[in-house]
């Protein structure tokens, strides 16, 4: 309790490069870039528009040689190899635009589009995109938003989507701790260096996130949360899921510009109701009134969002380009599932695959959210419907 | 506790059949007219779209006719006479279809408009509908539910419109009792005669209503409720007021068909939310979700509702219109308001017009309701808008 404010998590979960999922998803960028857009990444500020189109205009890097003689004198330029070694020592790993592991919903946000991504946790970022809803609100909620973000996030977990949120005090805290108990991953999106404890209490939290889920932040190791850079980290959020859905929110929470971000870019914002009285309900009953969809269970949130990706898995041709997908420790889980209509527990599949189970356990809800697989309770079975590949 | 469930009120609220409001908003049908219009009142039953085109195509006296014709073997022919006899002993009285006092917005449901409307209660209808809103919804409501009703139909009743609703139990009757609570008139519409107690429990409620607001059914003196009388009384609230909002429904409520019937005619569908979680709410959720709108508050309620009416009182022309159709009684009480912008009291109002306090009361309701007075706490004077006539 007495450390500082933001102490860097400690190093015990470093890992191999070849052991992460871009590795395996197929395709880093050659180092060489690899480090232009690191260096990019500690000198241009979240949602800097400027940078951004001097970017794209210039390649990444003419544009860290213009963006490196523009610094302040005495400023030293930014070292990327320095920023990549220094993230393997402490388990954090950079994503390039361009790489395959790269998450291309996000390239939505065009010329604020993050420059770079770092992320803490071994699911691959990309995977867990595909079916991934933002759940988002009020720091200071009632237990009743608590509940119910709990809820929301221990459905939407169980029918294959991951939730997304900010790993902040309050709603976000309830959202990810929902998808955590019932042993899914889940993605937080932070407004510092994904190494940085922030908020302190969430200690233990952001542990388990980057455990069992990703922690993620187009911020570089170190980099400390301040206000502008928690609004810019609700873009990445609104931009990486389909919808967003918002659970208690004063009139001017933060939550509303997430909203804001997520119709913006033509996702589904969904709000929950609450009392008529609570003045934590005001925000969503007013996002509700400017034609945001009322939303009361994670079945009407699939309503929403559903579609599209799911649809994937339900012919053979989207079927076999899932499958081509996959990286090896996925499909290797994929195959060990027994054929019968019970499926198998997750000890039974350790012991086929022989991986550890955290990770048959998290590939698995890589297959889930895929549409590959189906839970029955403690069972896992293959998808009836995608029998003919598998 | 031991009378019988629907028991006739007693007589002791009798009067002159020229002190009603109709009588002096200038002019009844002749009674040769009226009493057709009692018959039929008698024998149509609500919503009865065959019996409504009958009289829509031969006029009262040849549908009686074939009407009665049709009658089963031993039933009498009914007596409009007797009918409007017995209302005057018991202080009900029948407005007809072109009548003065006949809302015509009720036409609006065409051949299934009421053949005639039994009132209890001495408030101009047809003043009271003017800018009227229907506050339904579950019998079997919360404590939050039933706060939020009686909140909204305060507020609703202080900013000059009439509550409408159907007396029944939980969201029902805290709307009338909030409307009751500061001094203003309510509309009770019953899918029993008018001289009826139902629900037996709602004894005291029902008298208040008529001695403070208005009484309503289309069914005759003596008829009992049931199941199709309630679905088609609820066809009058939603045509009488400007919008419906619906406070706790369960998903199979009979108060969504009061909203349907709304949508249907036109009219504000308007929905309180309540928490996610609560059964009493997920038909208020999914009326939201169909285009209902949310409203949190009478403030928001009115900006659905308003504007039309309200617009009346704003053109010198408009202003003379209303006084020109006022009762002569709510002339005086409007001729006696001080011109200072204190204005005055009910108590200083009773000894300027030398009217009762509660007839007092009345007509500055309907003046409210008309925007031709405000009421600044205990005080009531004109709207300053409007002095130029007055």
């Amino acid at each position: 309790m007495n450390e500082p404010e933001t102490e860097p998590f400690d190093t015990h979960d470093t890992h191999d490069a070849d052991d992460t999922p871009d590795a395996h998803d197929g395709g880093l960028l050659p180092e060489r870039e690899r480090v232009l857009w690191a260096a990019l990444g500690r000198i241009v500020e979240p949602g800097d528009e400027r940078a951004g189109e001097l970017i794209d205009e210039w390649g990444p890097e003419e544009a860290l040689a213009r963006l490196t003689r523009a610094l302040p004198a005495g400023v030293a330029a930014p070292d990327g190899a320095r920023e990549i070694a220094h993230g393997a020592l402490i388990g954090a790993r950079l994503i390039c635009r361009g790489e395959a592991g790269w998450p291309t919903q996000l390239d939505d946000l065009g010329s604020v589009r993050p420059v770079a991504l770092w992320v803490r946790g071994r699911a691959s970022l990309r995977v867990l995109a595909v079916r991934s809803v933002a759940v988002v609100g009020a720091r200071a909620c009632t237990g009743y938003g608590q509940r119910l973000a709990a809820d929301l996030s221990v459905s939407l977990t169980e029918r294959g989507w991951t939730v997304c949120s900010g790993a902040a005090y309050g709603i976000d805290a309830a959202a990810h701790r929902g998808a955590l108990v019932v042993g899914g991953p889940t993605v937080g999106v932070l407004a510092c260096g994904v190494d940085q404890v922030y908020p302190r209490a969430n200690e233990q939290l952001l542990r388990r996130i980057a455990e069992q889920g990703l922690l993620l932040s187009e911020l570089p190791l170190g980099a400390h949360p301040n206000r502008p850079r928690f609004l810019q980290r609700n873009r990445i959020i609104a931009a990486l899921t389909r919808g967003t859905v918002v659970i208690e929110a004063a009139r001017r929470s933060g939550s509303l510009n997430t909203a804001r971000w997520a119709g913006d870019l033509c996702r589904q914002v969904m709000a929950t109701p609450g009392p008529a009285t609570s003045s934590l309900s005001a925000g969503t009953h007013e996002l509700i009134r400017r034609g945001a969809v009322l939303v009361a269970d994670a079945g009407e949130v699939v309503e929403q969002v559903g579609g599209i990706g799911t649809d994937l898995a339900a012919t053979p041709e989207g079927r076999e380009r899932l499958r081509d997908a996959l990286a090896p420790e996925t499909l290797r889980v994929l195959e060990s599932l027994p054929a019968s209509t019970r499926g198998g527990s997750v000890e039974s599949l350790v012991q086929r695959c022989l991986l550890g189970p955290d990770v048959v356990l998290r590939r698995l809800y890589e297959l889930l959210s895929l549409g590959l697989v189906e839970r029955l309770g403690a069972h896992w079975r293959l998808n009836p419907a995608c029998k003919g590949t598998s």
